[in-house]
């Protein structure tokens, strides 16, 4: 199964949970069903294919009755609105601490009628805008009593999820750039209830090609002098990102590698546009002007033209399951090992994607010794 | 000075003979010095510019004195057609043994003229077509029969001087693609006199990137199911390599690389054609096309844009440095630390850029220690 | 219905046959049939799409039985073996003017069976390799002369089906680049009963905008220096088209227009590359390199993405209601107002699109303007 | 000499003014001078060679001493800065007619001074925030109003120059995107005088392309869905750019081509992005979405790598002699048959460059056949 990492050679070996003995459910905030979705996916980019549409179709229609109604605070003009053009409506405001305990309470009843072992949450919600983070994010002390008073400004809706699953102790992973989410507040929480997490921000495409490719002009101390970046896409996700608030936050974890990875401050520029023709389709094209001996300047460009959804289900099933087995094996705290599959790595601040896969390889062979005794 | 390794903060610490202190000579069968060279070079391309070019005018005259005839043995139709239309004419057909005599008493008259403590022999000559190799290049007996019986079939201009400089026991590199240079019997040659040496085919653009990029796929369990790639350029290099059989042997140099990195046979091309015009500007288009989940197919590409004498003339410099080094340290034979600067490296079957900069990064971390005991 | 001239504004208020009106058959020397095409083409690249592929299979089968055996006349190895690879077997050796009579039966009775006005012959078989023209192809009488001596070394297939229109005087579109076909003299018989025909090979792509695009350079007096093309493609065209005889003939039609466009001689190359997992996901990349004022020289580099079937098939049914038009007002002989549609437009050596696109508006405008009196 | 049409075969049999007879003089806000200028222009992007640098030096010189400072009036922040940047000082606050008159004498006495036949302007400054319109524009008496109670609000700088041309009876070219220079008011003001001009912003790149193969898409029938365009470059045209109100008017007049020649409305994105390390090369990568067949989607992208001055002088010069050539003969009034040299040509809603250029080659043919009588 390609695009899987956990069914490759590479992690032959390991205890994981096999894909079999997933079950998925989760919170949405708009009226959807997985066949509906499966079938515009289909009819859009044609990413999954007839045959499977038809043989899933059953499975699909069964899952979705696992989706639940989800939170929804502070979330931005732009994700609002799109609740209300799926047919939706807006939930009415309800008291951020009820939220979180409906939340809660979802988990633990969908956990008891599968009669699962553990429930590992991530959060794929649409990227927020930036929260402003201040005195309430710092501290878990102080963001329990920003939702004690009920204090709506100083949370997103992903930041309930987080807190929620943190508080159970579960498993969490992180996949958007939404910075509200894992403040040091909920970090906190989650090294208290001893509970591992990973992000940010799923690294799938262009964003993962400058990572692989950022290193190969440090090994020739060939200096980068600008790095232009243009991404274009349609669908919900492009849709949200022509936001420019919540495209700030998209942004931010696309541009930040650079200078990390070569070590000097250089001319950077990540555009998003929405391009609603292209539905999945997602195309990126970069331009890099660099200069080599005498001073000479020279240039490459690539394009990326991925599925979206394509790349990032598999890194998704991935890291549920690489979590899973922290859980398992009793690792807590942020999944440094894991930073190659995020635009933002909690915990390390390492963006060669090269460096990045060593750290994996290192903790799965430690894994993989530690099953054999 | 960008573009030259040995001189970045990588290479701090390291007892690297100073740039100053190299004084450069040589061996050409062309009519050339190097102040018509580099004019040529400021016209077509730009990469010298006027102010360089002035600054260096006067040391470019005195170095040219240097280059001195050079041998040539069963070199191609094309290389010998290129002799003549340089203006200079064919030398006569001399014996092997005789040529390879001269060249090192050329050697040693340069090394001696300049007071120098080492001398280190790079092959730049133009991609030579495949020499069929057999018996008498696996083993040294065999080769040095051939030479007694002056054998011109068995040889190609390049073999010459690796032999010549093997036997004097000075440190080589191979910097081309050319197959008849580094053959069994000579390496035999370098082991026994304590030599050390590098190659082969200097790893400058497209193949550069490629061996970048290609891991990516490999650390996503992308499946990569075709790998195009077209290089065009001009000048001498462009004008050689249009010739089919020159042409083949860079090719295998650029196409093996993928099967080794991604582990598993796919659809591949190189094409390399010539384009007067671009004179050193070599542009290269590579088309990647792979398969995710769900059996779904995506694509990527890249346009190399680069000078190829500006990338390549560094690495020169950076890889006569490196084994100068080696040979003051007392190392021998392969150098497989090297392995990042080639197409095809000699002692180690590892075409990963990122797995060959680990073994450079480790050597070097070994030569600073012992530099510090 | 996009894609498709003859549904356009432009085409209002002419009598053409109505797309309803039209009934599909032909020869075919593979064992093939629609619905397996179709098929095939929904699985490898998407381009019919499943609803549509469910909506006309009863009417694809229903068509399949219009395909009878055709003609094979020294059609070279590749198109042999393909013969062979799909299950069928060789046809045996059969007499020329025997399987020219054959086709002339089969259309006849095609016509008859669907009671049509008129049958339309349209010339979509493989690329064949170039046939060297001569003396029995300069005049009809000496090809009739080569037909009844059995002269297969004379003919291709394509030329079997061209005479055998020609001789029934049917309008005659080829459709592909094979020089065997419209020779001169299949022409002069053409002209002898009175039929118009046109070709040859469409222009669907890489060839399309380089048409479009080539006058831009001569508008600004910029000197185009070179002009490289790369098409990449699969399916059955790409294997025909691996093969270099095969390929030459493509190469022709493609690389001819230029000069033509330009008014100058320049540096072309057009190269074809058989890549299996692209299926009729053709691409190509174009570089394009140029000087202008003060000699400077910039470059323009262009990638299509196109799907071929997808492409050509409307410009096959806008050729077929074209040419049936010009039969129906008593048009005959080569048809120049239809180059736009020809990478090597019969009867007038015109291959700027735009001076092409006037050619066929002036046309339109006086069949509808007959059509009004 | 490329790029320049006047100078092509195109040209031949007309009266045009030599170049050599071409004296050129001008305005300017900064402190600059021709030989620094071009300097720069050779040091950073080396369009200008040093041996042109050279040769032209002393005539650089010369035609320095024509350049007298200029008009500066409600510039916006982002020009006012620039002036102050290059070493320049903002000038003191003049009434709008001193302005105008002082521009009128420098233009007078640069006539005298080199005894000229005529002066032909061209606003080249740099491309100014978009001007609200309104009464003051619509009408000459209006606009004269406002001048005259030295209403800054209702002018921009190059309105002072195109105003004082007019008032002249001068040939005026309008080579940027700036809205407020070629206002109603201002052509009645040339239709009195009975001056030609021609405008507006000089179409020398990423538009040039777009308006040649966008009538492609038409030909076929094939629905563009989306045409995203990307400029990225340097130098003080990027600088100027970068700020959003004066790229607003040049994405205005980029953007604007597309649904006139295809004839229906389409998602259209033309970005600009100032680069500093590219200088003048300026590069646009523009991805085309279309559907054609069966609803299939398809793409085609074009990268365009060119040197914008090497590009816009030579039109700067045929610009200049054909407004002079239609002076000479007669003609006044907005030079409709010029379309082809703009991005929103005045007087004539077309832009097709094919149907431009047959506007062009008409008039020259009117004329060559007038000069023959």
């Amino acid at each position: 199964m390609h695009g899987l990492l956990s069914e490759s050679a590479l992690c032959q070996g390991l205890d994981l949970a096999p894909i079999d003995g997933l079950v998925f459910g989760g919170h949405e905030v708009r009226r959807s069903d997985f066949v509906a979705s499966a079938t515009e996916i289909h009819q859009n980019g044609g990413s999954i294919q007839w045959p499977v549409l038809q043989a899933l179709r059953g499975e699909l229609r069964a899952l979705s009755r696992n989706v639940v109604p989800g939170a929804l605070a502070n979330a931005g003009r732009t994700i609002e609105r799109l609740v209300g053009d799926d047919g939706g409506k807006l939930p009415q405001r309800r008291p951020l601490r009820a939220q979180i305990e409906a939340v809660q309470r979802d988990i633990r009843a969908f956990q008891r009628r599968h009669g699962l072992d553990r429930v590992v949450c991530v959060n794929l919600t649409s990227t927020e805008p930036p929260l402003p983070l201040g005195k309430a994010h710092a501290a878990l002390a102080a963001f329990e009593q920003a939702l004690d008073r009920d204090d709506e400004a100083a949370v997103r809706s992903s930041a309930l999820y987080a807190y929620a699953a943190a508080a159970l102790g579960l498993p969490f992973v992180h996949f958007t750039p939404s910075n509200a989410t894992l403040t040091p507040a909920v970090c906190e929480l989650f090294e208290r209830t001893g509970a591992p997490y990973a992000g940010a921000d799923g690294k799938s495409g262009e964003t993962l090609v400058k990572s692989a490719l950022a290193p190969m002009f440090k090994y020739r101390n060939l200096r980068v002098l600008t790095w232009q970046g243009y991404n274009i896409l349609g669908d919900r996700d492009g849709k949200v990102l022509a936001d420019d608030d919540n495209k700030s936050a998209k942004v931010a974890t696309k541009d930040g590698l650079l200078p990390q990875i070569l070590g000097y401050p250089l001319h950077t520029h990540v555009g998003i546009d929405y391009v609603p023709s292209l539905h999945d389709h997602k195309t990126a094209w970069d331009f890099i002007h660099f200069e080599g001996f005498l001073g000479h300047r020279m240039s490459m460009q690539f394009v990326w033209q991925g599925c979206d959804a394509i790349l990032a289900a598999p890194l998704v099933l991935d890291l549920v399951r690489l979590v899973d087995l922290a859980a398992r094996t009793g690792e807590s705290g942020p999944q440094r090992h894991l930073a190659c599959f995020f635009k933002q790595p909690v915990g390390v601040p390492e963006h060669d994607l090269h460096a990045q896969w060593h750290l994996l390889t290192e903790w799965l062979q430690q894994q993989r010794a530690a099953a054999q005794r």
